[in-house]
């Protein structure tokens, strides 16, 4: 919980919309949950980073967040209260940001790959609510992920859908035709009117209608008939948030009918880059009924300019390379990294003063890793059909010793005398000794538990004088004299950390 | 954050006041901070423990807390937001609770210890919003305290003053005299009235009015002059919420003039056990400007019960040894312990079947010490002018290398070493290199942050081939060869690990 006054200083508490939960403490503050913490951090600092000297530095914090998210979903990928790690840096120049930056972005690499997810890759972002210029985010490849990540097969190209730049190649037709408006009856759709006047998608003209939040005033996105807006980069380049519309009676719009051409001077209306070069354009007459054909958008409308507002494409150009390469798939974001600029320090006013005596806003980053997300997303990457596998580094316990009849007096004695070693070597050991369970339940909730080394310590063993120490993975399995289980239960636990390093 | 709905079932959404932070979340529905989980532990063991199988077992968690605490202060003593250890248990009879209580009541106490502050002591506790019927706080004796310990210096008796019983002798007074309304212009406290007709206030009547929050309707509280009433108790015996009174012009009571005798039917009064035994008794006679003298309780009141209502005093008689042996200090609370009976279980109908077949509901405990408030208390209680002096188990490092001068390279190689050699051991440290630091601050720093082992590596003590290890309680102090200084720390470690055990 803080005050709202700090969201009120960075003028967040105005622009994020209901994921910031708002309400009153006893004594009628205004409070907030905290659901991202850079007016904290600079709050935190302010005193500290008064002289050039301190710099650079930074904080970091692993605590709860709450944001009151629409859709919830998929267990502990999208919750609504969640632990977080995030870090906070700040610097005199972005140089030094920019050098710090890359550091982050380095460990974080590493981190990823000590976590048992060396397959994380970084993608380009939008900045969204953050602000500031440059992010990067880290994306699990996964089906259950909810992020669309564009990849190309041809070059190292990778960004997040909602940064991802739309490139569309139109190929000239000729003859270029006259404007005509056309009767079209009932055909409210880009499937209607292909149908109708024998055309394609690829050829006309799609509306999607929003509305400003601050005022519901309207904004139409035109984009090819066969592209989808991107909400993310309209919102960017309208530079407010905005809303699907609402078309009643009485607006300046007239829906299903909607095309550039002579549209309301009422409205906002952006044309989507895959528009640009079609020279015989199928779009709406703003007129119930009608559209135009042979619409030629340089030629006529006026001030033509095209802005990237659609999703990219799956086989759509590479920003990159230029080849017809993109691939599109979904992927899970556990961390990202922020270059914030100066938008905190100068909203809430943090300064400090340099060499010369001079006063500047320090320069910010931040830095996050959603902790019960991770956990989530090494379950949902390393996993069989019989529960978890987990990485040793961030496995619940390193060993998992299954006493099989506990009843049996030498059992009972040698499992113990194991547990006792493991613990006394730092080991950390979850030691099922449940008496009545059967071997085939033990072992089905240890994988269960999905600890990493599973050691057996069963009378049929110890007959031979031997234990048996199996990876969860199976990719081990081995019988090892009693005396040597606990050196080789140190050192497979090693060899399993060593990989991950 | 959980949903109101919980707290709505267990009643204590009414119940609890201002503390409780209750708000609407994006979807309008009803949501809480939780400020304890109880509600929550029934919710979430309620199909795990539909079977007496499962009986007993105990759930925990360490975890944020919001209570909306009308007066935060000192420090982390009282906040609003902190972490707490609480635990919940599950049982099927009040024997077997108890039991697992008592076990739980041990392990608190070595937990104390543990966290070196064997000083710490139980008290009965009123069981307050928990419901239920015995329970423990665990009290650090310190005058930051805001609680009142009740204590007898002549046997173990133990109480909160919310808890505490209130044994009150008045010595008989004869001759007993009639009942005599006296004007009493003016005197509107126990004082003035006092000095009006020379008497004192061990017969004097003292009335404070409260409303109840429902309906503010009236309740007073009659307590012999020289007693303060409790509220707690006072609460307990009225069994609803209250709040100090105001009386209004129109009100039923004579503010200044209020007495038991004739006072109005419209409120309810209660009489304290102080009140008992007294003859000769001054008391408010409901008007304007007059008191009875000469009121004698039994004779001239009808249907008298008294109610321990009041605060014990000081050198007041021990409810236990009876002797005039009670002392009253300030303490901390810093953990507790409730048998909660079926309060929870039967409002969120929690039952489990029998081995007959038959339903019933669990019997809870619960079990909670407050995090941060403990490191609060164990700062009070363990400081120097200089720090903290944190006990090994709960330093933030166990050991803190000084390397006074790292400009000089022989200095900076043998505290490296060593720093490489205790981290190879498995130990806590801190290293502090810190360039172009003096001694004198790097020591103070040291202090500051309290760690229980120092390490000065400096050329000064290299030119003999020793280090200087201290503690930070200045108890120890020596200078140890090179060489032996890893096995020395670790050997000290041990030795002030023990002590705490």
């Amino acid at each position: 919980m803080m005050p709202a006054e700090l969201w009120h200083e960075s003028g967040r508490y105005e622009s994020i919309g209901s994921e910031l939960v708002r309400f009153e403490d006893r004594n009628r503050s205004k409070m907030v949950l905290g659901m991202t913490h850079e007016e904290a951090a600079v709050q935190l600092v302010k005193d500290y980073g008064q002289s050039y000297q301190q710099y650079p530095f930074m904080i970091y914090q692993i605590q709860r967040k709450f944001r009151d998210e629409a859709r919830p979903r998929a267990g502990m990928i999208r919750v609504r209260e969640f632990t977080m790690k995030d870090a906070y840096s700040f610097h005199t120049s972005q140089e030094d940001l920019e050098q710090y930056y890359k550091k982050c972005y380095d460990a974080y690499n590493r981190i990823f790959g000590r976590v048992g997810l060396p397959e994380v890759i970084t993608v380009a972002s939008d900045s969204g609510m953050m602000g500031g210029s440059l992010s990067h985010e880290y994306m699990l490849l996964n089906e259950v992920g909810e992020d669309s990540i564009v990849l190309c097969t041809e070059c190292d190209y990778r960004a997040n859908m909602e940064a991802a730049e739309s490139i569309v190649e139109n190929i000239p037709k000729k003859p270029v035709e006259e404007l005509r408006m056309i009767e079209t009856p009932h055909c409210k759709t880009i499937e209607d009117v292909c149908t109708f006047l024998n055309s394609n998608a690829e050829t006309s003209c799609k509306a999607v209608v929003y509305q400003r939040n601050e005022d519901d005033s309207f904004v139409v996105a035109f984009v090819r008939g066969d592209y989808e807006v991107n909400e993310t980069k309209l919102r960017n380049y309208i530079g407010a948030e905005l809303h699907p519309a609402e078309i009643a009676e009485d607006s300046p719009l007239v829906a299903g009918y909607i095309g550039p051409y002579c549209i309301s001077d009422k409205v906002t209306y952006v044309l989507d880059v895959s528009l640009r070069g079609i020279d015989n354009l199928v779009a709406g007459a703003n007129r119930e009924g009608y559209h135009y054909t042979g619409l030629n958008i340089e030629r006529d409308l006026e001030n033509v300019t095209y802005a990237d507002i659609s999703k990219v494409k799956e086989n759509g150009i590479c920003p990159c390379c230029r080849k017809h390469a993109l691939t599109i798939k979904r992927g899970i974001e556990v961390g990202n990294i922020f270059q914030l600029g100066t938008k905190y320090t100068k909203s809430m006013n943090m300064q400090y003063v340099d060499k010369e005596g001079a006063k500047h806003y320090p320069i910010m980053g931040c830095y996050g890793i959603g902790v019960g997300r991770l956990a989530a997303s090494i379950c949902e990457a390393k996993h069989d059909a019989y529960g978890p596998i987990w990485p040793i580094s961030v496995a619940p316990w390193e060993v998992h010793i299954c006493c099989i009849r506990p009843d049996d007096e030498e059992t009972k004695r040698v499992a113990d005398s194991l547990y006792d070693e493991l613990m006394k070597r730092k080991l950390e050991v979850i030691y099922d000794d449940r008496d009545g369970i059967r071997g085939g339940q033990m072992f089905a909730d240890a994988d269960l538990l999905g600890v990493p080394i599973r050691v057996v310590v069963s009378p049929r063993n110890l007959k031979e004088g031997k234990v048996e120490i199996t990876t969860r993975d199976k990719s081990v399995t081995m019988s090892v004299d009693i005396l040597q289980a606990p050196e080789e239960i140190e050192k497979l636990k090693d060899r399993l950390t060593q990989s991950l390093a």
